[in-house]
């Protein structure tokens, strides 16, 4: 799978990404205005997302946010990680990590978190992560 | 500890915050140049940081960042929760806590997480957090 190119998300992407995105979490595409969706992902610069495209096709999504610390210090955190079924099993995802990283390293980024089932901790690890802490989560829905 | 009083940090608090969170990871504060930190923290519109006031005192720091998601998804993820070490224990980090999650109902995020050191869930779990998966960490010095 050498020939998997990666470059930044385009507009024309949005579709096969949303797909993309289904196999990992589910939601109902037809609720998805997709102009405000586009229009406040590109408008928010802390937001790095890439593509990665095989046979002209969508096969791989992931992106990376950049914080601006208080201290002047720049963490990326990568979220949203997704590589086709089709594809699986070819160091697709390998590459994909190693292209956000990338982005980490312009963007002087001193570290990269990320947060992970249990399932992918090996395949993380082998991809230079190491387990660091304990990741929480709140869904806040029903107190808005 | 009721008159701790939050509000978004100014460029003022600078110093004291230093101070404080090298409560939670020393770094060598001359070695910051103050004006680019402010710069860049405060020109990026995805951090949103607040400070508690008690006897004219910083005393307690935290900030949220706020992902755009590619399907229109707004998510929170609090980072640098840090509380003077002289006023823990009287319920400032929930409030602390407390006002960063309105600060995501705000900005309409479906969910906020965070990750911490596991001496540290029974406190988020006392503020309406739940364990979800593994922090990973990486850090990318030696690669610049």
């Amino acid at each position: 799978m050498s020939s998997v190119k990666f470059r930044k998300i385009l507009k024309k992407d949005l579709h096969d990404v949303f797909l993309l995105l289904n196999q990992l979490k589910k939601i109902d595409l037809s609720s998805i205005d997709k102009k405000t969706a586009w229009d406040n992902f590109s408008s928010n610069s802390s937001s790095n997302a890439i593509v990665g495209i095989y046979n002209s096709k969508v096969v791989a999504y992931g992106s990376v946010v950049v914080e601006n610390k208080i201290r002047g210090e720049v963490a990326g955190h990568i979220e949203d990680i997704v590589v086709d079924s089709s594809v699986r099993g070819n160091m697709v995802g390998s590459s994909l990590i190693n292209e956000l990283i990338k982005i980490c390293i312009r963007k002087n980024c001193y570290r990269v978190t990320l947060f992970c089932k249990e399932s992918v901790v090996n395949f993380y690890s082998a991809n230079g992560f190491n387990v660091d802490s304990v990741n929480m989560k709140k869904y806040l829905d029903s107190e808005k």
